[in-house]
């Protein structure tokens, strides 16, 4: 999987850096995305990105500020203009679908694919065909969640060289072993699955945190994670400012990425007033607290490759 | 006066062309502005143009079409973000209220000045401190309307060398007679300010329309206007395709300039089917009509002269 960092800034866009918006491609397993964020401009920024409106069958808003929420309507309409069918799941907090609707509706918007709003809160889990999202509510001026995404465990590799070197011949018991079923051979040898597997691969686990004060919600979503994505927009010294406004500094997010033993941390939602030599600062003074940690720009690609990658 | 072209492709952006707005730039009485359409991504172009969303006075809304709206609340919330605490006055088709009321409230967006929502319709005229707009109803999928925009005619310059060489001595008396009051001066002569005073300057006149099939009230609108901006979306040979969805080909929005009368043409909202070479025979096409043809590009500034030039 990988994610691809759309917009990077906090509050209002800048020529350097869009409003939120970040896509996770499962390149792995047939190349879907979803969408975390969808400030104004995110169809702009994907314009010039790998992502396919196509592609995107889920979005996920953290919480309904305008740089987060005012490009879904024209992510939505666009999806539809360029031609796409596939349903299209959307989820975010109560007031959403108000939004969503209103907008389409005034603009006379008919979208020729099926969208269903989901409503989040604090301990929903959904299975996403098999990957679950736990949603967790953070600290921010209107509900804002975080959300942390888990690949399933795959089985282990079939262990095909201990089959052929004890003489066992190929066929559909193979297919058995691999889905973890026991088998008895004509011969009647009977194969413990277990037997002859390898380790089971663990699913990558990741976390995407809304704009939020450093909270121990943070901490429990990002628990163990291969890749945290929490905001730092603030340095050193502006602690109190940061907390007037309800969000982190670049410290206080690696205390967070620390504290859950994540493995590694992706720096977001920076504010304009940093220059690119104080943004070094910012990663700086993260990595004071935490060693393994980047600050995303807008085309940013990071792929997380995790034991399945 | 001077118009700036901040988006001018049609329905999607694309990377050469974002979807519609343009500014008026009242150069010479003050520098304010007045926005057409507001498509997304309005405010991200705002960013790399002359125009300072404190400077935006007036909004005024063609229709609501996603293209020409989902730009709104982004530069609302960012025009208070910057600072400005002068009134914002936005017109446009009923409906609009309802789309900027449930953006700003489900996102939180709390405006540090006075917003004022003013809905259009045909045959509405607004006063705005002297300059008259005139709305009229095109045809369009949703309705979409056209403003003329109209300056006050300004007095003649006051004549001072006609003054001297009869030996009128300089006093608050030239003054009077600039504003068009008579005199009586401290020796008995009777001085009439229509003497004394040049031609009269006529403001300019110039029409925004907003997407439209062509239409005779196109021609009313743009009425032997200094500046006519019309859209072009398709070549020849699309007018079938056109009418279906409402548009104009650049040949039929030259007939318009034509028989209207106006001085100079300007072509806006191009199909993002069209290459450069392409755009250039859109512009052929029109010429063979109508000679004083411009199409606009992102960023194009066109100063209108006139005689307040």
């Amino acid at each position: 999987m990988e994610w691809i960092f759309l917009g990077t800034g906090a509050g209002v866009p800048s020529q350097e850096r869009n409003v939120s918006s970040c896509a996770l491609r499962f390149t792995e397993s047939g190349g879907n995305i979803w969408l975390f964020d969808c400030g104004e401009g995110t169809q702009h920024r994907i314009l010039a990105s790998p992502v396919r409106l196509s592609r995107v069958d889920r979005i996920f808003i953290t919480h309904l500020h305008g740089d987060h929420i005012f490009g879904l309507p024209g992510v939505l309409g666009s999806r539809s203009f360029q031609g796409a069918t596939t349903p299209l799941t959307l989820y975010g907090p109560k007031g959403l679908a108000e939004f969503i609707e209103v907008s389409l509706q005034t603009s006379g918007t008919h979208l020729r694919y099926p969208l269903t709003i989901t409503e989040v809160g604090e301990g929903k889990v959904f299975d996403c065909k098999g990957v679950t999202v736990t949603v967790g509510k953070l600290a921010h001026g209107l509900p804002s969640y975080g959300y942390r995404i888990e690949e399933p465990d795959a089985p282990g590799e079939l262990l095909v060289q201990k089959l052929q070197q004890e003489g066992v011949p190929s066929g559909p018991h193979f297919g058995k072993l691999k889905r973890g079923e026991d088998v008895l051979l004509p011969d009647g040898r009977h194969l413990r699955s277990v037997d002859y597997l390898g380790p089971i691969k663990r699913g990558r686990h990741v976390a995407y945190l809304g704009d939020t004060r450093p909270v121990e919600r943070g901490v429990e979503l990002a628990k163990g994670v291969d890749c945290l994505i929490h905001e730092g927009s603030f340095a050193d010294g502006c602690e109190d400012h940061a907390h007037r406004y309800f969000h982190s500094t670049s410290r206080q997010a690696a205390e967070i990425a620390k504290r859950a033993g994540a493995k590694r941390l992706i720096l977001n939602h920076i504010s304009s007033r940093y220059s690119a030599s104080e943004i070094e600062e910012l990663k700086a003074q993260a990595c004071e607290v935490f060693p393994h940690v980047d600050i995303a720009a807008d085309h940013s690609v990071f792929s997380i490759e995790g034991e399945m990658g």
